[in-house]
């Protein structure tokens, strides 16, 4: 169901399509899978100008070593799909005593009809098993001084084009709203535009609302290099 | 200059009236002083009953044990000032091999005119010297996918109410662009009231770009605690 071959597309086409979803913390293995998700959102969002990650600037960033506990530190989750059951090993964090433990989410998912992906051979997931990579989702602690509690803000949420419109990017913010509650965090926050009708449906049926009056401020480039002369240290 | 009497007050007044304020790193000495002023923050903007920080839960999620290196998580700096220089000790973090490092940042501040200031008791530094707490700065890592690195983000920047309009918020929010520039972060971002034109000419004067389009959404409360049953590991 997600070879890019006819011949592989055809090999089963009396059951009804189903595949098992899981979501699991991300390693340094994803990077090359991250890399090319964020390339295909900033496409999405005609933002490819602003787009200058690089695998190696990535793996410094998100995997650094020591690595943090997930959700204490920036924390990419990703979403496999497989036409098989995932066996239970190689999912990720195992301390039980930490608080922050993501156990991996698998659901079963009935399609509507079968899929192709053009992209399963470039995305096979490096946990193998016959895995493709779908998407992921970025996060990491912010701080709300009212409740005087953590939270989780989310960066980025992405899903690749040959699988919108199923549920995935419901059961990847589920997944980070649940990892708060669990942990005990006041909220869970990020951005949309305003324009974008859709997501702002999406979202509120969510149970989420969207604050109307408040702006992002940004100070970045030159802007912020200014500052590192005038700001240092005993003057 | 601090004392709320009015014989205090009138001790020096041949003199051309200058503070020193200094910005250091808060530890769990502060975290009275840090109650209040949050309170301060939420009299000012109307929004007490969203307030339910304790000097407890503050202490427990801003300076945990162990304390994680600053900036790479929750982080308050403290603006306090004083009418006589300050010490070289009790600065804080001294590891001189963490990029993290926070040198204080030390100005001599001539004032227009003597100030008297109503809560100099309440508000003495608790690193003494005749200082006095008058304002605060909470920021965190943030990340950007799209340039692969960290920012800072600002949750919080407050001065308190004697001691507005002379430049101290912007020698916070000064210190804030400057430690994120030497530490190679992309961004510096915080959030803005659309309608608070004066806050919003001041971040533009600073450099900063107010971002139109975009809106937060804030999953809180019952419908985030919902997530929890829902989310939770392999079903």
């Amino acid at each position: 169901m997600f070879s890019s071959s006819s011949a592989a597309a055809a090999a089963a086409p009396e059951q009804p399509p189903a595949v098992w979803a899981r979501i699991r913390l991300a390693d340094s293995r994803d990077v090359p899978h991250i890399h090319r998700l964020i390339h295909q959102m900033a496409e999405f969002e005609k933002l490819t100008h602003l787009f200058s990650a690089t695998e190696s600037s990535l793996s410094s960033t998100l995997f650094p070593s020591p690595q943090p506990p997930p959700f204490l530190s920036f924390t990419v989750l990703i979403l496999e799909l497989s036409p098989n059951p995932f066996s239970q090993g190689d999912e990720g964090h195992k301390d039980a005593a930490n608080p922050s433990l993501f156990r991996p989410i698998v659901r079963r998912v009935e399609l509507k009809s079968p899929l192709e992906d053009p992209e399963a051979v470039e995305f096979a997931s490096p946990r193998g098993g016959g895995a493709v990579v779908v998407g992921f989702v970025l996060c990491f602690p912010n701080y709300s001084t009212f409740l005087s509690k953590p939270g989780l803000y989310v960066e980025d949420i992405f899903v690749r084009a040959a699988w919108r419109r199923r549920g995935f990017g419901r059961m990847l913010l589920s997944a980070v709203a649940a990892q708060a509650a669990k942990m005990g965090m006041g909220r869970v926050e990020w951005c949309v535009l305003d324009w974008n009708v859709n997501a702002i449906s999406f979202y509120e049926e969510m149970g989420a609302e969207v604050l109307p009056q408040w702006r992002i401020c940004r100070l970045t480039g030159e802007a912020l290099q200014r500052y590192e002369a005038e700001g240092g240290g005993r003057s």
